[in-house]
């Protein structure tokens, strides 16, 4: 693996390049038949430390991580800190390095604040693994979203796809605009005036398509993200009511049927059903939202084992003095992933 | 193991027949000595991944479950959700099956509503364990219950249960009737009025002898059983005051004094000392308090292996690809549990 | 290892003799090693249970313990009780024993009342530690000092160290007093008179001067440490205002440039900069604020090793039946730690 994949941190998909997106697309790849297995683990994490440190509560994406960390056998260690107890003096980066000082191999970081990844990247030695910080990036959203579309349609480039929701403070758009531009897809996102001002295409710095209706944001699409609708939000009054926003921005059979015919729907959940999307797509044919989260733990193991684990050493990081879990590294190519590797040497045995 | 024990989730007592709950109770006996080594571990669930899905607090029934977990070499993953996050959208079903894209081998839910576990099962794949839902059913509790009993009294038909306290809202109480009835004990039921209506009897289905004095459920009893007076639910002023309850329907010695010579005292837990158990019982020789929550160990490990491990294969469930830990499982028999097999391949190494 | 390290709780450090100090301290350097490896993992607390039974919120030290556990091998519960759920009815004493009913090796516990872990030891079986218990004691972070303090003095007899801050509600300041008095440290402690009273040294029945000045007791300091100022407690008005807390006692350079020119800064964290400590002190070349967490893991690595593993059956505690982790605990030296024999071992195979 001298493919040139060199990263230390996983911040954002803004600074990655697309050698860099395809090669842990490609391992998320291998990792995907773990979990199809009775025994569900490989020991390539085996004696590293992963810490999931959440700011926001969200029980899937944590849940995601500490069974993708479990899954390669590291260890895995939990911390959720109300923003409340933080305020009383500590700040995020002494919070940060004093985690780090325990020696964990990567630390996984969802923050209320744009910019705290990296802030802490700047500053520590550990691993950084972005999970969404504040309406910025939500990085392995953006991967798991792109292995799924790859999965069902075989590539990414030349495809059609819509984003429809509050794109304005989505980090879930952002990361897939990012994500899936550099991979040669073409998109249009839709939303309330409100929430998809008209100089969100400037400000993403991305060639998308701003709509303002539905319809035309999905015409011909072939793949549908809806967006959840944060209703913690409806406070700011963004729009009049829920109720109008899922007859005019709702995803239902009507909206859909302007996409192509083999179009497939997804969302990153939790799901508000009958607001942003209709049951009946929910639970269709053409819904893909429980692979995606199949394919959030693939694509977890994939970042934990690059960032963290041989895979690292791989990558010009600092090599173990324990060979064991190094020493065939080099042998690792995007075709024979690691899970490949481990089949073939729990063969040997 | 062919002695028709199917089970694809554990939902509660009522649907069990007699020769699978004496299947889980002899399971359970084998397990039991895994907590008593040095190394208290064996490898029968490695690589699986065992969710413990809390819809409300129990510290100390999803710490039984994690640690049998972790003592099968299972992945344990605890979720507490709030209900008020949960009314933020996303229903019950959408929760569970997310993680159920996970690939979960077992999730374990507790929730306030009689019935959910048999909603999810119903709609997931993965093995449900009913940890107690609303007032219906909690069937580790249960079978903990029995476990104690037939480890001091020998056998279980023919002993005389006495059941003591909130009967109405006590799922602890529903699944040992079920449970203890099926296996040929007679039970009475004692409490308030409004605890124990006239009409629970037919209720329940079971032949229970319901009395109003304490005295004559007691009389002659093998077994008492006290259940946990709920605090909280004192608003509802369901009797006039906990004093008035202690004295009344909480076990002391002269109320104990009817039960047989030999009479066991067991309580599910927490305690309220001094409402409605009596210190002096409950530290006292007669008292299997501790031995009950030892044994829900031991019942909790044999629960995740019967369904989430090899023990599901011999059940005629869908086999792994992988033969390891499955091959033998032919040999399983309930003389010879998964332990004594363990131990007996470690000898061989 | 037969020179007397007989231990089965760590309740404080004013029950511990020399020789046992000095053994944990040496075992902590043993296990030093093992958190700069790649594969952050020994063997050594297999198949134990650990319990970290919280009673106050505290990331860093249940991390730190969580850690260490699983650096072990140990299999790690987090429990964390709020007082409110304590106060519906069970004790303390029968949480304690329902959770040693589940066989644990050890029960980590943190509590707001000074003896609580006193009076679970009396009644249980667990090896108990203290992580803190109301104003008492907090006895492995006077161990992680004192590694701290070795680690870059060589010695810790015959030096000055200065202790400042909120001297009479903190059981950091009270566990540094007793272990370094031991050790042969001469020992001054600083703050305001509401939080350092003259009849403190009384108190503590040690050899501690008090100062009213801070320059008075940093003078000549070749250790400084600083006690985190509990913002919560101005409630109380101790002293007029956390401004003119930080002019009086908070560390500064001026106030440093007093101590000894080599002198070391130390604080146990959550620091609040600019108050007790500016942050050109706190991120400055003396300061030993990371090391210090560092050291905490291989300290925690050390007691639960030495108290639940086969460090124990060294003891003359209960002798494991599966003799594997034990047998050649006899040949555990001082020298040769559990680490480097773990390393032989490893050789070996």
């Amino acid at each position: 693996m001298d493919n040139g994949f060199k990263l230390k941190h996983l911040l954002g998909i803004r600074e990655l390049s697309v050698d860099q997106i395809t090669h842990l697309l490609d391992t998320a790849d291998t990792f995907r038949d773990v979990s199809r297995r009775e025994i569900k683990k490989v020991p390539a994490l085996r004696g590293r430390t992963v810490i999931n440190l959440f700011f926001e509560a969200s029980t899937r994406t944590r849940t995601s991580f500490e069974i993708a960390a479990k899954r390669l056998s590291a260890d895995a260690v939990n911390i959720s800190v109300s923003t409340s107890s933080v305020s009383k003096g500590e700040t995020l980066l002494d919070t940060a390095r004093n985690l780090e000082a325990m020696a964990p191999d990567c630390i996984v970081i969802r923050h209320s604040s744009a910019g705290a990844p990296h802030h802490l990247a700047r500053f520590c030695n550990a691993a950084i693994v972005n999970a969404g910080d504040g309406a910025h990036e939500h990085p392995t959203q953006a991967l798991l979203d792109a292995l799924t579309i790859r999965e069902h349609k075989g590539h990414i480039a030349g495809l059609k796809v819509a984003i429809i929701g509050d794109i304005l403070h989505s980090r879930v758009a952002r990361s897939n605009i990012y994500l899936l531009s550099k991979l040669g897809a073409t998109i249009s996102v839709a939303g309330p005036g409100t929430l998809v001002p008209p100089e969100f295409a400037a400000l993403i710095e991305q060639g998308v398509r701003v709509e303002r209706d539905i319809q035309d944001s999905i015409a011909d699409a072939d793949v549908v993200m809806i967006l959840r609708m944060q209703r913690e939000r409806q406070t700011e009054a963004f729009f009049p009511s829920m109720r109008e926003y899922a007859v005019h921005y709702g995803l239902h059979l009507s909206h859909l049927s302007q996409a192509a015919s083999d179009a497939i729907v997804m969302h990153p959940g939790p799901m508000n059903r009958g607001i942003e999307i209709s049951s009946e797509i929910a639970d269709g044919g053409r819904s893909l939202i429980l692979d995606q989260v199949t394919n959030g733990v693939a694509v977890r193991m994939a970042v934990l084992y690059l960032l963290a684990g041989a895979g690292k050493s791989e990558n010009g990081a600092k090599r173990g003095q324990n060979g064991k879990h190094v020493s065939r590294g080099s042998s690792l190519t995007v075709r024979e992933g690691p899970v490949n590797k481990e089949k073939r040497e729990r063969g040997k045995r």
